[in-house]
Parts: structure tokens; sequence; C-alpha cells
């Protein structure tokens, strides 16, 4: 026991992530896979397989089957156990490393989730799993008892209700974005309460945990002198403004496509919720192969942002994104500091914002042209809806994944791996150091993808 | 006379580019419409006049007619004038801000152009065109020389073989692209010969100004103590970097695929051959329609960095894409500096690439998505292709420009604008200002955008 602790201390956090995505993918094809998981005379391929767990654990939500069709109700509790290993494992590993190497910034969280900073690192960990847990199952609580008892006005039997109210909360909340109604949330179209619902409990699993525990802090009232950290308030209003702007967007490119004959508050709702859902949620109330192929670009490149940081979601992250164009207006004004909320941004994040943007640019482009060699009947506009759905973790589909070439579905699950791990972003989070520049504003640090 | 010259000198160097770039337009729309330009019966709407003019001035060679079936010889003599009115402004407006607003690091080419720094700005960039104007045409008139001659091999006569040899000088050297063959340079698909001579005058626009004066020093041996300058450097190994991978990427992608058939040299050709092109040249050898989704997609990102700063051509510019790339394999291995050749890049320099890669990026996903609005029929891929071609000036096109709606015209004509004055960039150029950072080598400045 004792070895086996001092190898995993031994781990850099780099290895010890994938080794964790590693070791959670395996356990989930198990879990999958179990003998009465499937619905009778139901095969699933073993490429198949392995894609719907690697969605599952990376909480992306692109599927290669149709759950509803394949899995047994025993199947779907083992899907809705990975999503849960998933996202609790994607809020852990994101907000510990953020802790673990963001040394100085880590201090308030470490005091809010009673976490010494000398205290040993693996019960740190534990620590903040356990308070990840208990965050997380009060918010799917609460959620699941709305939608159960909710939907006792679609289903029949309390039994259907419960299953569909908790499938519903899990997949929004954990992001996870998969479905056992075979079409979505589709279903619900006319529904704004379940819409509202889904929405808030997307929002509360992509905002990032850190956020959660500074407004738990807050309304606790038991922490004198609190105040807001620079990255909840970035990452906040950075993903206010992404939905404002997503759903104005997408509003005015379809009212006069796809929303053509809707009602005025169905196009409103179709709006908010797929700007919502583009953030790394992934589910739909709406078939969005209908949308516009320039609502399908704006949509790719909401996705290709993603979410918060140490959140459900993937993508290039809020920061990255808010950090990028703050850079860019402050250097255009000829500053060379980044002030925001009384505050300046550390150079080091600058460069680790231009150094994730590169790099995510460069995965996107090269997926591609793999894809267009190794699909070439797809069309190209898809295939990069595909692609930055699952880099961006956000499951949005034109329903063209399943039909993918194998080298295909393996390049898919490769995006939703590294959307997960921000295996790039890490690598610059362990590999940058800072840089001793004068600064006139006390400067804190943001994370960076 | 003094109160004009007073008004000239109250320009910012910025205003001073757009109107040049205004005037320089409209003096092309009045000379490609003098009576006799046309042929007989051809009439031009006047948006496309203008369309033509643009894409002459700032030498991309997009057109929405067909050059031999629209003007008269007399026409083609005033494009050929409009072109090289084009290339030379943008070489002295593209070196002449560069030493302008780069103060300490142009002295080296200040000196070699004889260049006094406390002298009048007028009076230097008077010197400086001269400069550029005997080096241009020097080339010019050894490249149309052995044109004209090896041309009498297809052309009748001799008039003909003279418009058409100095006709494909003026377009290569210039990278406007132009032709009057009415298939660009298919016909001469089997000759190898032709097409070096072309690669060499492409490549000599494409590199860059500073680059010809600095090996003219070398050359010269005038110059005790000569030595290239960090900018030189970066700038043509990254020229070469790109023409290889760009030619090894085509030819992998289409040897089977447009290629199959070929013999072994033409599909080799055909490979460097659009590489060097989609720098900036925009000429091609081939129906580059039969090219593969997957080429396209590289094509573009090719043309999206296009050549040198301070040459004919346009895009991101080499250097650009050069500090990006070195960026980040020093940020990934923990540096917080760049050094190449021995030399420290600044810090001002990485922040300018940041700036032109994200806006550029912006720039892109925009036009694609209005676009997609106001041409709907066209494919997303062929939109995208024309617009970094656009953008970089580069003027290979996949035939859907002349079908463009008027909005369409009009917006690629903005960015073939954008992409010629580098107006981002340069605005950057002007509203940064260096940051005092402790540097290990002594630092030495390079041209971004
Ligand atoms: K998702
Ligand atoms: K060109």
């Amino acid at each position: 026991m004792a070895r086996w602790q001092d190898k995993v201390k031994e781990l850099t956090p780099a290895q010890a992530i994938v080794s964790y995505y590693f070791i959670a993918i395996a356990i989930s094809v198990i879990l999958l896979n179990l003998p009465g998981t499937h619905q009778k005379g139901v095969e699933v391929p073993f490429i198949d397989s392995v894609f719907t767990a690697v969605s599952a654990v990376s909480v992306t939500g692109l599927t290669v089957v149709n759950i509803s069709e394949t899995y047994s109700v025993f199947g779907i509790v083992m899907l809705m156990l990975v999503l849960q290993l998933g996202g609790i494992g994607v809020m852990s590993l994101g907000t510990f490393v953020w802790l673990l190497v963001g040394k100085k910034i880590g201090m308030r969280e470490r005091q809010l989730i009673q976490m010494d900073h000398n205290q040993h690192s693996l019960a740190g960990l534990v620590n903040l799993i356990i308070e990840i847990i208990r965050i997380l199952l009060l918010i799917e609580f609460i959620g699941a008892m709305i939608l159960t008892f909710y939907f006792l006005k679609y289903y029949d039997s309390f039994s259907e209700a419960l299953l569909n109210g908790v499938f519903a909360t899990i997949s929004a909340t954990t992001n996870g974005g998969f479905d056992i109604t075979g079409e979505s949330l589709v279903p619900y179209f006319n529904d704004y309460f379940v819409q509202i619902i889904v929405m808030v409990l997307i929002i509360l699993g992509a905002i990032g945990f850190p956020v959660l525990i500074e407004v738990k802090a807050f309304l606790s009232n038991k922490h004198p002198n609190f105040r807001f950290s620079l990255f909840a308030k970035i990452t906040t209003v950075t993903f206010g403004i992404l939905l404002v702007v997503g759903s104005v967007a997408i509003y005015l490119l379809e009212s006069f496509h796809s929303f053509k004959g809707m009602k005025w508050h169905e196009a409103i709702f179709a709006s908010i919720f797929h700007s919502v859902s583009s953030r790394s949620g992934g589910l739909t109330t709406f078939d969005i192969t209908q949308f516009s192929e320039g609502t399908n670009v704006f949509v790719s490149a909401m996705m290709f942002i993603g979410a918060s940081p140490s959140s459900v979601g993937g993508g290039i992250r809020t920061t990255t994104f808010a950090i990028a164009i703050l850079f860019l207006i402050n250097f255009a004004r000829g500053k060379d500091n980044i002030q925001v909320f009384n505050r300046e941004i550390h150079l080091i994040d600058v460069f680790r914002s231009y150094a994730v943007i590169i790099l995510a640019i460069f995965m996107v482009l090269i997926s591609t042209i793999l894809l267009t060699i190794s699909d070439p009947t797809i069309p190209i506009g898809s295939l990069v809806f595909e692609i930055t759905s699952a880099f961006g973790t956000c499951g949005m589909s034109l329903g063209v994944t399943p039909n993918l070439s194998p080298f295909g579905k393996v390049l898919i699950m490769l995006l939703m791996f590294i959307g997960r791990v921000g295996l790039i972003s890490f690598i610059f989070t362990i590999g940058g150091r800072a840089e001793k520049t004068k600064y006139h504003f006390p400067k804190e640090r943001v994370i960076i993808g």
C-alpha cells in the first residue's frame, strides 16, 4: 500500500491525469459491457463500445449508437454511473491541478475547502473530492426531485418519470449531453419549465467548481472580508457574455431560416437553449441539422471556446478566450499590461492563452484535413462541427458521427480525450515559468485552459 | 506645394497608407476604363471594374472577369501598369513603415539604401522607392527577356511572345497572379523551364524587399562586417520551410487523388509549384478545383500565413507565423524567452504576433459566416478558400469568385484591401509600446504582420 502510494506520488500531475483517464475509460468499458447492460439481441462492436465509454467519461455526449435502443435500464444506470464518475473526476482533477500548480493563487480556495497548504497532497485531493461530491450531489438531488415530479406529466409510471428525471438531471449537471429519449430534449421543445431547469443545471456544471465554492462561501457569510477571486469574476462574466452573444447570434442567423414560422417565444428559447448548450452541455431541443451553415460555423467557434476551467466543460476555456480578447483590446490601445477588475493579468497567463489557442487551432486544422481524407463523403462543415464538438466536449452533433470510418471514430475519441484532459494547456501549465515583470496593480493569477 | 507637403506630413503612417491605397484604386479604375481598354462589345459592370482594380492594386489576382476575353492589348498594358504600381507601392510602403516605426532596427537597411536617419522622411521615401524600382525593374527585365525569347516556341509572332512574356513576368514578380491565357499557367503544365523561371520570380517578389537589399549588400562586398539581420534570417528560413512542407503535404494529399495517373515528375512539379504559389503568387499550372477538400483546407491555411513582410504578399506574414511557432516550442519547454540565431525575440514582437493572429482568425471566421449568408449556394470550403486567398492576397481560386453576390464581391474586395494594407497589424505596430524586460542576449526587432 505504501509502495503504491509512493508510485502515485512520483507521477507528475500530467502523468497522473492521463493515467486517471485511461483507468476510468477501461472501467467504463467494463461497466457498459456487464451482462444485462444491453437490450436483447443488440450487439455493439468493440470500437463503438469504447467510443461510448470515452464519450461518457469525458462527459462529451457524442454517440455512435442510439442509447435508448441499445442499452437496458441496467445499462442506462451504468451509463449514469460513468457520467458521475466522469463529471466528478473532471472537476476534481481540474481544480486539484489548479491548486497544486497555481500555488499562491490557490490559497483562498484551499482555505475555503479546508485544504492545508502543507498537508499531504493525496489527503488534500480526498478533501477536495468529498467537497465536490457533496456539492454535485446536492445540485443533482434538487434537480432530480423537480424533474421527476414534473415528468409525471409526461410518463405514465413513477419509475419511468424517475428514470427520465434522474437521467436528464445527471446528463445536464455533468454536461454529459446523453439522452434516453432517442432525440435529446426535442420532446420538450415547447416545455420551457424543463428547459429552464436543464439550463440551470448545465450552467452550474459548466461555470467551474472554484466559482461554486466561492459562491457557497459568499452565501455562508462565514468568511469575513470575503471577496470573489479575479478568476471567478473573469470566468463568470465571460460565460455570461458568451451566453448573450450566442443567443443573439443564433437568433439573428436563424430567424429567417430554420426559425421561420416559429412563434417568437419558441425562437427565443431555441436561441437561448442552444447558446447555453454550446458552452458544453450538448443537449438540444431542436433538430440542429436544420441550422444554416453560418450557424454551424458560429456554434463550432462557440464550442471551440468551451466552458470554464475546472468545470465539466472542455475547449480552450472561457478564461483563455477572455484573456485573448482583453489582450487584443489593450494592445490596440497601446497599453503594455492588461488591467481588469482593478487587477493586472500576469504575463505568464497571456503567454498561456497564446500557447493554448495556437495549439488548439493546429489540432482542429490537422484533424479536419485528416477527416476529409478518412471520410471524404461527409461535408466539411459537418466534420468541423463534430471536431469542435469533441474538443469542446460539448456533444452537439450534425448526426454524422455514427457514420464515421473507424479512423474517424478514433480521431474523435482522441479529441474528446484531449479536450477533456486539456493535455496541451496542462503541459504548458507545468512547463511555463513566471517571467519577472514590474507591475502597477497587485497581480493575481487566472487559469488558462 | 509646401502646404500639400505639410498635410502629408501630418498624416499618421496608418492614414498615409490607407490614403495611398484609396488613391491608387481610384487611379486604377480610371486606367482600366480608358477608351479602348476593353475588347469590342464587352461591357464590364462598375462593381466588377472596381473589383479588378482592387485585385490588381493589391496584387492579389482574384478576378470576376476573364482578362483575356475582356481587355484589349491596350487594356492589358494598363493592367500591367497597375500591377507595377501595386507591387512597387506595396514594397515601398511596407519597408518604409518598417524603417519609420522600427527605429533602431532599421538602421542597417537605412544605411544600405543611403537613407539618413535624420533626413526628411519624404526624401527618404523617394530614395527608397527609387531603390525598389531599380531592383524590381532589373529582376523583371531579366525575367521578361528570358520568357519572351523562350515563348517564341509557343507563339507565332514576336509581339505575341513579348506580350505574354512581359505579362507573365510582371504577374509573377509582383505576385499579381493575373493571366492573359484564360487559364493561368495551365498551358505550361509540362514546361518545367517556364515553371522554374516563374517560381524564381514569384519568390523574389515574395521574399521581402529588406531581404533583397541585404543580399545585394552581401554580394556587393562593399560593407565590411556585414551580417544578415535577424529578420532576414527568420523570414527566409520560414519561407523555405513553408515551401518544403507545402510541397510535401500537397504531394501526399493529392498523390492518390488528382495526381493519380500523372508521371512522377509531373506530380512533383505540381506540388512544388502550388506550394510556391500559395505563399502569394496565385498562379496555377493545374485545375486546382480538382484538389481534394483536405488539400483545399491545407492550402487555405498556407495562404492565411502568406508571405514575408515588406514583400508583395499578404496574410499574417511569415514572421508572425514563425514567432508563434517558436513561442509555442519555447513555452512548452518552460523557457520564458525565445532565442533564435543567437538573438532573443523581443517581447513586443511576441505580443504583436498574438494580436495579429487573433484578429486575423476573427476576420476569417466572421467573413465565412457572412458569406454563408450572402452566398448560401456556394460550398463552405470554397468560401473559406476564396477568403483566405483574398486575405493572403494570393489569388488562387476555386472558381467561385465570379459567381459571388454583390455583397460577397465587396467583402472579398475588403479582405484584399485589409490583407494588403495589413491595417490590423499596422494599428498594433503604432499602438504597441515596448515593455521593459531583462534580456540575456542582445535583442533585435523583427517585423510582425
Ligand atoms: K457535453
Ligand atoms: K497574388
